[in-house]
C-alpha cells in the first residue's frame, strides 16, 4: 500500500483526552479514532491487525472442531426473561421496537445460542457440538476509561459447546484450553499468560480465565507456589492472600463451565438411546478481539511507538524513499512491486513534500510499530544499497538492493 | 466439510410463520434462522455465503481506491442533532447509556464518517478519499416481513468519498457505479438489475438505486423507452406512469451524491492551495450483503429448492455416499480428500445412518443448492463409476472415478 493512497495520518501528540497507554498510542499511530468514551473506529491500520488476530483464533477454533456462524445482536426480552438475567445483567442495552416489544442489545450470546442450538440438536447422535462467532458486543459500562480494554462496544469471539456427559464437556474444555494457549503463543504473548481459576458462578466451582501479566490490568490473581496453580482474588480467601504473592493481570479470555443452567431455563433436553431426556451440559469460551489488540499495544511499545509481534502487524515492511531525487523513487517502485510480488506486505512511504523529510518518515516508521524498514535514499544508491532497520532490536545495516529479494522478513 | 460434523439439519416443512420466500428456504435449507422478526442468525452454511458475498464487495471496493475500516454502531446524540435527524429519522433506534447520555444505534453512518474524515484530511493535498466498511446495521422497522429483504438488524457495505470539486465527485461517482455493476455481473444479476434515477433529497437532482427485477419487489420502476432511462415510481409524475410501463424491482444498492450537506453540518471544509477554506463534497454508496443474499434465494431457486450462482455457493461439490458398504465410503472418502486437495469446497454428505437413505441425500442436494453432485454407490463403483449431477439443469452423468479430477468445477 502507498502512503500516499492510504488513509492514515499520524500525530505527534498524545491525545489529551484519553489516560490508558494503549488508546494513546494507537490513537497517536492512527490506527483507531475515538468516538466516544468507550467507543472506537477501527481505522485501515487497525482493522488489518484486527483482521489478523481474528485469522489466528479462527484457525485455531475450526482446529477444535467449532463451527462458525453469526447471531444477531437483537434479542428478545423473552429469552433474557427465561434466564433471569433481563434484571440482574446491569450492562444490558434495553431497546424499544416500534410494536413495543423490548430487546436486549446483547453482551453475550447464552440467550440466542441455546435456543438456536436447540432447534437442531435433539438426539444423542447430534452431540458434542461447538458453535463460535466473530461478532461485536455491547456493554453499558459505567465506567470506560481503559481505551480497548474495556469498551462500551467490542469485538469478540465467543463458542458455546454442547455436550451429553460432564466427561465429554471436560474432554472439550481440555481441548480449548490448548486451544487458547496456542492462540496466545501465537499472537506473542504465550510467556506472559496464565491459566486463573476464577469464580463459578452458581452453578460451578471454577471458570477459568487467561490472564496477562501487565502493570495495567484490572485483576490481581496470586500463585498458589505448592500447586503451581493460579487463582483471581475474588476467590482467594484472605489467608491466602497474605500468604501467596499477587500480580496486576489483564484477562485476555474465558472459558466457562456452564453445566445445564441455560439448557434448563430453556427446557433443553437431548433424547438418549434409550428414547429418555437427558439434561444437556454446556460450556462458553470467550476472547475479546478489540481487548487483545489493546493489551498487544500495552505490552509491544517503547519509547518511540508500537512494536508488533509479526503474526499480527497490519505490514511487514515499511519501505522509506528518502530525498528529492526520481532515481530514489522509481527505485523504491521498483523495490516495492518486488516485494509484494513476493507476497511481502508492504507499506510504502511515497510521500514527496517538502515537509516530509527523513526524519518524519523514520519517527512514523517507530511509531507505528511495523518490523522492518527499507530506506531507500540517493547516498545508498550510489553503492546500490538499501538500508534495512529491524524496529524490535533498533539495528540498522546496509545491505545491496540485490540481497532485499532473498531476506527471510515473513 | 463432513455433513455429520458440520452444524446443519434442513427440513422437510416450509416455516410456517415466513411468508417471504427467500426466508422460507433459507430456513429450510439450513442457511440462516430466526430469533424475531426481521432478525436471524447466519448459520454456517448462510456466514459461507455471506463471506462470498463480502469478498466479491471487497474486490471490487478496494479497485475503486476506497479504503476499508470499521466504524462503531454507537453514535452520540449530538452528531444527529448537527445533521437535524435525531428527530427525523422514524427508525432510528435510542439507547441511554449508564451516564445518561443518549446514543444512536447507527442505520447509517454519515454521523460518524464526516467528523471522523474531518480528523484526518484538511488540505486539498489529501482528497479525494473514499473509505467503506462492512458492518452490521440497525433499523427499527415497523414491519419486518420480507425475510433478508428488510431487516430490523442487517448486514452492510457502506462506503463515503470527499471530494474538492463537483467535477472530481462526479468522475469518482462513475466510477463506483462501474465498480457496482461489475459486482452485480459477478453476484449473476447484471442481466437483471437496472440502474435507477430517484429521488436526490433536497441537495441533490438525483440519487440512483440499482434494482434487480422481481416480482417480490417493494419498488416499481418506470422505463422512458426514448431516454432509455429508468426511473423509480417516486420521482416520476402522474402522466409519465399511464405512459410508460412499470416493473417490480428490489432495491441491491443505492449511490447518493450528498454534496455539502453533510460536511456542512460539521463545519468541515478543507483548506485550497490559496490558504482558503472551501466545501467539501460527499458521496455515499450503500449495498445490502444480507439483502443481497435474500434476494439471490429468490431468484436462484425451482421447486426442489436453492440454486447458488458459484460465484456464492456455500460449496462447490455435493459428495453423497450412498449404501452400507465400507469399499462406497472408503472410496468416497479418498474422492473428498482429491477435491480438496484441488481447492474445491466439499460438503461431503458421509451419513450412515440407516433413516438417511438415497432420497434424503439427494433431496437435501436439491434443496441446498449447491451446483454439483458426485454420487458414489456400490453400483457404480463396480464399473469404477461416479455420477455427476449439475443442479441447474438436472443433468446426470456417469463418469469414471479416475476423470473426476478433470472435470472443470470451480
Amino acid at each position: 500500500m502507498r502512503y500516499t493512497q492510504y488513509f492514515l495520518k499520524t500525530s505527534k501528540d498524545t491525545p489529551a483526552d484519553e489516560s490508558a497507554r494503549n488508546a494513546q498510542l494507537l490513537i497517536q499511530a492512527g490506527y483507531i479514532s475515538k468516538e466516544m468514551a468507550g467507543v472506537y473506529s477501527f481505522l485501515p491500520l487497525g482493522l488489518r491487525v484486527i483482521k489478523k488476530i481474528k485469522t489466528i483464533i479462527r484457525e485455531e477454533m475450526n482446529n477444535t472442531g467449532a463451527i462458525e456462524l453469526l447471531m444477531p445482536s437483537l434479542c428478545p426480552k423473552e429469552n433474557w426473561k427465561k434466564t433471569q438475567r433481563w434484571d440482574s445483567v446491569d450492562v444490558l442495552y434495553k431497546l424499544k421496537l416500534t410494536n413495543g416489544k423490548e430487546v436486549a442489545l446483547s453482551p453475550t450470546h447464552e440467550e440466542i445460542v441455546t435456543p438456536l442450538v436447540q432447534r437442531f440438536c435433539n438426539s444423542y447422535k447430534d452431540f458434542p457440538v461447538c458453535v463460535y462467532q466473530m461478532q461485536t458486543k455491547f456493554r453499558n459500562e459505567a465506567r470506560a476509561k481503559s481505551g480497548l480494554l474495556r469498551g462500551r462496544e467490542f469485538l469478540m469471539k465467543d463458542a458455546y459447546s454442547f455436550h451429553t456427559t460432564q466427561e465429554d464437556f471436560e474432554a472439550y474444555y481440555a481441548i480449548q484450553k490448548k486451544a487458547y494457549e496456542k492462540i496466545y503463543d501465537r499472537l506473542g504473548i504465550g510467556h506472559l499468560t496464565k491459566y486463573v481459576a476464577a469464580d463459578g458462578g452458581d452453578f460451578s466451582e471454577f471458570s477459568h480465565e487467561f490472564q496477562t501479566l501487565s502493570e495495567v490490568g484490572e485483576d490481581d490473581i496470586f500463585l498458589d507456589p505448592e500447586t503451581d496453580t493460579y487463582f483471581n482474588k475474588e476467590i482467594v480467601s484472605d489467608a491466602n492472600q497474605k500468604k501467596w504473592t499477587s500480580q496486576k493481570a489483564v484477562e485476555v479470555g474465558n472459558i466457562f463451565p456452564l453445566a445445564d443452567k441455560f439448557s434448563k431455563s430453556f427446557d433443553y433436553h437431548f433424547i438418549d438411546k434409550t428414547g429418555k431426556k437427558q439434561k444437556i451440559i454446556m460450556g462458553c469460551y470467550g476472547i475479546g478481539i478489540s481487548r487483545i489488540m489493546g493489551i498487544l499495544a500495552e505490552l509491544f511499545a517503547d519509547k518511540k511507538g508500537l512494536v508488533w509481534p509479526k503474526s499480527v502487524t497490519p505490514f511487514t515492511v515499511y519501505l522509506s524513499a528518502i530525498g528529492k531525487k526520481d532515481a530514489v523513487y522509481e527505485k523504491a517502485d521498483e523495490v516495492y512491486q518486488q516485494l509484494k510480488d513476493q507476497g511481502i506486505e508492504v507499506l510504502y512511504d511515497d510521500r514527496r513534500e517538502k515537509k516530509v523529510g527523513p526524519g518524519q518518515k523514520f519517527a512514523d516508521f517507530e511509531l507505528l510499530g511495523i518490523p522492518y524498514q527499507i530506506v531507500i535514499s540517493e547516498r545508498l544508491l550510489e553503492n546500490q544499497q538499501g538500508e534495512l532497520w529491524t524496529r524490535k532490536t533498533g539495528k540498522k545495516i546496509d545491505i545491496p538492493l540485490t540481497d532485499i529479494l532473498s531476506l527471510e522478513l515473513n
